[in-house]
């Protein structure tokens, strides 16, 4: 399926094979010597693919799908149409994506340092560390080992550790934003902190992480953030964390462990988030939220309030109008 | 008006002539030989100028212009003071727009190709073609025929059309954000698609367009999209859409034609958005809408639906506060 | 307590000359000669260091604070723990920035040009100016004196007045998102203005600002934009403003001075708001604004009826859980 100008395809593949690297069972032993040629989505994939279900949106596609085999959970096999080659598991999308690496491998994407790249000389770039075109590394970096840094980064006053991949355009390190206001004008805080990017963080494209201003701002261990991201000084995101497009969290608030906040929500400054706190898309955070909370709405609420809130208003609307 | 350091002014021209290149009529045949030498806004213009009216909000500026002659629509003929020329258009601000062209023309920004820019050697660049200085285009990359690439650009696993404009900072096929959960650790899902961007599409700066996981992502042919816009991976963007800035469309999303988007409007993944459709500034949208449809409000509701949310919350106040 | 590889420290300095250079005075006279040798936060802090007190958050966390002085206002004297030596100020945010500024100054971070940076030959750049590498002035620009323009910095169309800082990845000059619809296509509407940038403006990273459609986009004296924002064409932002990460503010709208629009929020197009507004994050203001209002909520309200709307909304879904 994909491009091959872009990708290089290996394999095929017995179906056996792939049941095994994925931590999946196959559903009929007699399917383990089918060969498998590609990966492929239920909609696009033709005979000799291989395809997965994860979100159930898709399961009534299923039926029509001419994929020879597909990767599902125990609960949808009887979503599959006759015929089909089922490798049952646990966590469908992650087996998948170990199916994917065995197709498509990546390639290292630049030399050590591409051209146009400026790293200070006071700066360490760790063993197999790749930098795109147009990054710019400044004085007294540190970057770790395997990291994958795209092009026209600009990393200044951080510590970053190892397996740490930055996509293009992400600026980390750059001044607070702290002012203090007197006689009518804004006077520049100076901000003397730094980032601290723990090992396997992920930073999306074009997302803005400030330096501290005097703690440092710190990105914990495993936490992938997307793109256009707006993390304020002196944050402290904890480790496993999912933030997602366009989100913003202001100055000096924490976010614990296994925390996940989806688009273009926004979380105000000096609060505090606990772990495997779930936060909606767009929501409004202006409170500290307790550990394993989920919430949602402008300005966020426990999530089913916030359902609540959406049913309440459709009522009104039909009870007011039909009093008219 | 404009600063002749930066943009090199032709003409005059004679008011007929004008009508004639811009779809409008002149209202009193006798004006048009009226010599204009230059475009201003309605509250700028001087003598010789030609403004033109389309936002209703400045039509009571409209008298008091000093603008020799005015685009405007019949309906707003009115409008107008005594001794004003006329140029009647059905569409003003394209009739401007053609009127601008005839005064000030776009020279081309860059050479072929700019200082500290790098172009993979696998990748194509169509003629006349322009590329900013500090851009990078990755391996096996297609750009068409008489596009302008601004400055600090990143495109990767991407092909591009003809006639296509995009701004600097803009970052388009890196990675999309994908990840299964594993034994509590965000697992990377490699990403096997492209971004396919059709032509005659703007890409605003610093807006990140993710390449698909196996499909491709696709923008539309004539969509135009502002800057900070985040489109995730595997969305399909139809043709002749407007996409305003610092909008979010989550990964898989469908577009439809002719559909708009206004600032920071959010869409959830996976969803169907059909053709025609209006999303108000802001909304979140969490639905699939139907070809036609207006929306706005968080979560989005068919727009009228939304104004009703603001009246009774506002009467709701008011009856809560007299009860008191 | 920052990093001595990113920042070098000065002093130790006596806590009288401390007071002196910050607009503080020495609560206890014989606190004069305590030698204060670094800066650090409240939790943070140790014996010889001095630390700050604003947020009221904090309080609490002072009495077990191990700093040797504190800066704050007479109104928090009770909260310091017995032995803290105290410097008393009118604003301490402000006299903190003024000790900091001791301890640590700001070098210049860049040679006047950079490597891989390109100044078009007819741009002019004041005395003092440095500006990182990576970054693109296009031509006829006007940057003035004593500017700090950090690396991969995209400029074009634009004057520049002195002592402006431009984070990483800006983008300013861009055309503007303007279109005439005609025959079922967007056609472009050339944009023939510029952006004015007046002294002592900061703006922050990845943000963009586009240049005006023939009148010019400004921003006023002093004001200070955070990262990730938005300005569209024909913008006119007052002197001394506050704009925080990702707001967005649509074409042609006008703000006066000292006006803060907190994080996230969005301004539609073609409206005035007055000077000293205060827009809440998140807000979506689609009214003019009065000078001196405070507005949240979307659509923004008046603030305290924007939190009217979360106190009955949170009733209702009471009332009308216990009537089921």
């Amino acid at each position: 399926m994909a491009d091959s100008n872009f990708y290089k395809k290996n394999g095929s593949y017995k179906l056996g094979f792939l049941a095994e690297i994925s931590d999946c069972s196959v559903m009929d032993q007699k399917d383990r010597n089918i060969l498998i040629h590609d990966i492929a989505t239920i909609e696009d994939a033709k005979d000799g693919d291989i395809t997965f279900l994860q979100n159930p949106k898709y399961a009534k596609l299923l039926k029509k799908s001419k994929a020879s085999a597909c990767i599902l959970s125990e609960s949808n096999i009887d979503k599959a149409p006759e015929g089909m080659a089922l490798l049952v598991s646990k966590n469908p999308y992650y087996s998948y994506a170990k199916v994917v690496e065995k197709f498509y491998h990546k390639e290292n994407m630049f030399l050590s340092i591409s051209e146009f790249t400026y790293v200070e000389l006071s700066s360490s770039i760790g063993n197999r560390t790749s930098i795109g075109p147009g990054t710019y590394i400044g004085p007294n970096c540190i970057i770790g080992r395997d990291c994958v840094i795209d092009a026209n980064v600009t990393i200044e006053n951080s510590i970053i550790g190892d397996n740490v991949i930055i996509h293009s355009g992400a600026r980390i390190g750059q001044d607070g934003f702290g002012y203090a206001f007197h006689n009518g004008k804004h006077q520049k805080v100076l901000q003397v902190g730094r980032v601290i990017i723990e090992n396997d963080v992920e930073i999306g494209a074009n997302t803005t992480i400030d330096r501290g201003s005097g703690p440092d701002t710190i990105i914990g261990e495993g936490s992938k953030i997307d793109n256009l991201v707006q993390i304020g000084h002196n944050c402290r995101i904890g480790k496993h964390c999912i933030i997602v497009a366009q989100v913003g969290i202001s100055g000096s608030t924490e976010i614990g462990d296994h925390t996940v906040i989806a688009g273009q929500a926004g979380i105000s400054g000096h609060l505090k988030i606990g772990s495997k706190v779930q936060v909606a898309a767009k929501a409004g955070v202006m409170r500290d939220i307790e550990d394993g909370d989920i919430v949602g709405g402008y300005p966020a609420v426990p999530i089913k309030e916030w359902h609540r809130h959406s049913i309440i208003m459709h009522k009104l609307v039909k009870e007011r109008t039909e009093k008219k």
